[in-house]
């Protein structure tokens, strides 16, 4: 069985927020399989600059398996589009794994998703998150959080840790250290080891 | 004074050799501007789908200050075409400093420009790399290698440690600690420790 991973690109968001967990997912082609989503753009530009090659619009039919909602400072601005939050609400709804990045979670927060979940973000934006959704269990001290379908990841590299977890959850641990090997990455894989939090 | 970061993509390159580097060089929007750079196609994908709009073309007449170039599968394809090595000696003359990520060292060995200089690459593909520069000082055992203008690093995540070095070596440690915590990454600063050499 092969997942459709659907990643939310809006204007300003995160390069690696995105481009660490697709590195994870697409190690396994035969697992997943990756579509890049937007509002109506044909490309979109990251904060960072480079732009993305869009595959799919709201307007779309398609649901995924997986969704993933990158942060970067567009967050700032799209907690305040309501047509992307209803789509958000829908598109979670429909999806078997939920998982932000960073700033993502305002997003997903914003939607009421989260709401008496716990979940956490990247810890130098942590006090704007927070007021984005008062009534979720915002957890400060996390690399990344997983409560029910919806995995939360810290600042920007943590989406990458999240991930091998969530690979670990569909298909165990030994194929997530496997796709860590192959990309050389030292997995973080205790999900309470965050030397970023706030002391 | 702001560098421009140029980065060579081709068909099916690798996402994260491409993207852990750029997050880290676009944290710093002052000192860093990023090009993607194809031989002649409007927009690239990767090995693992997604797909990036280019910015400029080997039949463009811009310099880079520094030349960055990424593994992935279609490296296999590229040391066999002469117009794109042909372009790479070019620009990797104009530019302050030259980068490769994982198998991308293969393309710059096959330039001639790393001949008796010391080079890494990713250790799943070594003996593949160390075929196309027969002439180059390999190293089996680094997590990045410097040597004059040239930064070569092992697989995938290895990048993100190169370009930190990098930054630090353009802009002091402290500079380059400060994008990392930004990233909520852990650097492995020192080149030598590498978890991924065969024993």
């Amino acid at each position: 069985m092969t997942r459709s991973v659907g990643v939310l690109l809006f204007s300003d968001f995160e390069l690696l927020d995105v481009f660490g967990p697709l590195e994870m997912f697409g190690m396994l082609t035969e697992d997943f399989s990756i579509r890049l989503i937007s509002e109506q753009e044909a490309m979109v530009a990251s904060a960072q600059g480079p732009r993305s090659v869009i595959d799919d619009h709201f307007a779309g039919t398609r649901t995924y398996d997986v969704l993933l909602i990158p942060g970067g400072r567009g967050t700032r601005r799209e907690v305040e589009n309501a047509n992307l939050l209803r789509w958000l609400a829908k598109a979670a709804g429909h999806a078997e794994i939920v998982a932000s990045v960073c700033t993502g979670s305002a997003l997903l927060a914003r939607t009421g998703l989260l709401d008496g979940r716990r979940a956490t973000s990247n810890k130098l934006a942590f006090g704007w998150v927070k007021s984005q959704g008062p009534k979720v269990l915002w957890q400060p001290r996390a690399r990344w959080v997983e409560d029910g379908k919806f995995f939360t990841s810290s600042g920007v590299s943590a989406g990458m840790d999240m991930t091998l977890a969530l690979i670990a959850r569909l298909h165990g641990e030994a194929r997530a250290r496997q796709v860590a090997r192959w990309a050389e990455y030292t997995w973080r894989e205790d999900s309470a080891d965050d030397p970023f939090a706030a002391d």
